[in-house]
């Protein structure tokens, strides 16, 4: 964990600004001998510690939080025909227990719903059951042979959030769907990261599922990253694992379920969106460090001022701030350095003339320098902690609405998405032209019934057959 | 989750009673369907939450949590010859993903040595480096052959806390140990279980440890359970792993490490140690619901009881209690019954005549009922409460002392043991005659170095030799 001195690059520079950030921030070290496998610094994990905290009280109104086994059995595991197609080629196989072989092979779950819906099956017996909605937050695996990239695309997902639902009828499921999505956007809201939703193409959408709402952040270099997705599974897996409920006339009914997920790619988007040339930019919801006090000491003040900062220090984390008195033996500006790469959202610098005047000087991360009273500093810093949020949701917002576009022609098309940019055609939802958009651009068809405050849903010609469509987005993407 | 509403087993008959009481008070499902692979409930696993919660809160103290992958590949694996021998037929390999066979096999982490001392290796360059205390809370893999059972003898170890020091001197890992066994009775003393302490004999420590401390509960069946261990691992692994820093001086050294382990057999203990023939005990610092409303309503006084409840409950849930108000359409006594089984530490029973006097008639899980002003109910919970909390860990000391007792020759040492209890004998310290007390009473020498409020560090005669002997644990053990 040493301290490389050398300047970050550039963030226009985006894929070596990640990459460098990840380590020299210690978020991820990438150094684990294995591909796809990164290991988590404390710093990072702090972060995730705050991120995963606030999803799991929004999670906790509504679903309970319970944890299945990672092993699926491999004839479970080959139940669902779409399901297993969608991850064949993807899932880690486990054949020898020490130097046993297995009478059984065991997948590592790529994702749950083989080794949850069996269980389910046993659980649900009647409409007085219903709905049943858990949750867990769990490592799965997929073997990527894609470029892998940390928080992005990992062979070990460390933090998978994935929700499962039982509901009597399609309706209700699909009330289901429209919650989740709800609290996918308030989570993202919360971390500042604004988002564009649309039901994803036919193609596209998950094995086994009816129909997929996806959510995706536009990343600063244009691309969108998929960071969470809400999946309507109808009766398919219902229908595969038997789980039928007895309704109020005693009928057996298959039930109707939803599945929805959230990865550590919430990290990747909210380092990825507020950082800037001198590292992180943290909204201070997600800090582990959300005031950095620094003392500047010269000759015999400096007990004075040391006194004052633990005063202060005492002060603010009385009022349930995370604070961090910097008292190492260092230059004042190898600090500032030190505090603004990690993205500490509020900096306040102490020194003897601000004593005298009973202020201390507060820098925001996000670049403005203001005055608070010390006798009222929980206050001030309460004042100052919200504007910064403000600060960053706009910056962020303001980003994501430069980055989409109208498109009305494919060479207008091409050009957008060339210039990094989102852009919204209108389809008419028919394959074979999004196909031809896809071969034509090697960007994708991210779906349609956009839900974004910067995009109509509107009706137009298809921009490939000319027949009635509706916006739809296309963009390139991890 | 239908309620079943036969009698519980006896809890003298402990294996019947365990295993029935997991399922009926919705700690774990059993029928996953893989050997030894298990299924939290969410109420299991809301537990598991506040238990775990607390582990956090005492290690955040002096170490930083982590998160290390899974996979750990086979070469890495195979360094540190003791260490494999202790676990090569106990680990799940990987062979594929997918279909491909994998050019590198990964195992799945049974413990993390071998998956974090590769970094630290990296991480570890100066004496400034150190110490460095890390922990994470991880799903481990074992293949067990012998019989398992949920939350003692796991497949997946879904909550495997393992903390890794690393120190510059033997001295300073010694120190580590110390306040590490320190933390765990602190711990264990907070879920009102009391724990012996003993250092293992050397054949019995950790595979590639100097020594070993463990701590150890003593199960209503009177064997011990293996609930928490300390290891020094002294330069064994830093030597292989060449995890290096350089001293003041400017000379290369090996590092000193420690490592130290609590599984959701701490959650087996607690359920254990405290339940009786109605169901679970839980000390109120480790209930989901801490405090059940149970609202009497006959005739027109329906309204007044309920409101008189929902008052009840705002103002203890505001007081930061966990307050569950069972406004359920059911008899009393079948509510009585539902929360006794789950093991809610305080019922309150609220009915008309309690509301004229107002009153609330507060029923303890524990045995007692006691009347609570309404007017300062908080007060009143507070203090009740904490007389549970001591009922609970009065019982549970009882408990351990009685089943603690002497045995100065073999066959009172058989009987002891066939009492079911645990004895202590005095022990040369001899392979050959810990050997020999382990054939002749199919128990094991637990340990050496007893730290127990009920055991003495004595000397006295070796039971097997008649040697100068230390006071020696010897039990039955899971």
């Amino acid at each position: 964990m040493d301290e490389d001195e050398g300047a970050l690059p550039k963030k226009q520079d985006f894929s070596e600004w990640y990459n460098e950030l990840l380590w020299r921030a210690e978020i991820m070290d990438v150094r684990y001998p294995v591909k796809g496998l990164y290991v988590w610094f404390p710093y990072g994990f702090a972060i995730r510690k705050f991120v995963y905290g606030r999803l799991r009280e929004l999670l906790d109104r509504d679903h309970q939080e319970t944890l299945f086994p990672l092993l699926i059995p491999e004839q479970e595991f080959m139940k669902e025909a779409e399901h297993i197609k969608g991850f064949e080629n993807e899932v880690y196989l486990v054949t020898h227990g020490g130097t046993t072989p297995l009478d059984v092979k065991l997948a590592l779950r790529p994702t749950s719903e083989t080794a949850i819906y069996p269980m389910y099956a046993l659980w649900v017996r009647s409409h007085a059951d219903l709905p049943l909605k858990l949750y867990q937050i769990v490592n799965t695996f997929r073997y990527e042979t894609k470029q892998t990239r940390p928080l992005i695309r990992l062979r070990e997902i460390t933090s998978f959030m994935e929700s499962h639902t039982v509901h009597a009828t399609w309706d209700e499921a699909e009330a289901q769907v429209e919650y989740e999505i709800g609290l996918t956007r308030e989570f993202y809201d919360g971390l500042c990261i604004p988002t564009t939703v649309s039901k994803r193409p036919d193609w596209d959408k998950f094995p086994g599922a009816d129909y997929t709402i996806a959510v995706d952040a536009i990343m600063p270099n244009g691309k969108t990253l998929q960071i969470g997705t809400v999946h309507h599974l109808g009766e398919h897996f219902s229908r595969t694992f038997s789980i039928k409920y007895e309704d109020k006339n005693g009928d057996q009914k298959l039930a109707n379920q939803t599945c929805y997920g959230i990865s550590e790619r919430c990290i990747a988007a909210l380092l990825s969106m507020h950082g800037d040339d001198k590292g992180l930019i943290l909204p201070p919801v997600a800090a582990p460090v959300q005031v950095v006090i620094v003392p500047i000491t010269i000759g015999k003040r400096h007990e004075d001022v040391m006194v004052a900062a633990q005063n202060l220090q005492q002060a603010l984390t009385a009022t349930g701030f995370r604070v961090k008195l910097d008292a190492r033996d260092m230059r004042p500006g190898a600090k500032y350095y030190w505090w603004e790469l990690r993205g500490v959202p509020l900096r306040l610098e102490l020194g003897p003339r601000d004593l005298d005047a009973k202020k201390v000087m507060a820098v925001k991360r996000t670049g403005e320098k203001t005055s608070i009273d010390l006798a009222t500093a929980p206050d001030g810093v309460t004042r100052v902690l919200a504007e910064i949020t403000d600060a960053i949701r706009t910056k962020a917002e303001e980003h994501t609405r430069s980055h989409l576009c109208a498109a009305t022609t494919m060479d207008a098309l091409d050009s957008a998405l060339n210039e990094g940019k989102v852009a919204v055609v209108h389809w008419c939802k028919d394959r074979a032209c999004g196909d031809a958009i896809e071969e034509k651009t090697t960007a994708s068809v991210l779906g349609t019934d956009v839900r974004s405050p910067y995009v109509h849903d509107s009706d137009g010609a298809c921009i490939v057959c000319g027949k009635p469509g509706k916006a739809t987005l296309i963009g390139r993407t991890y």
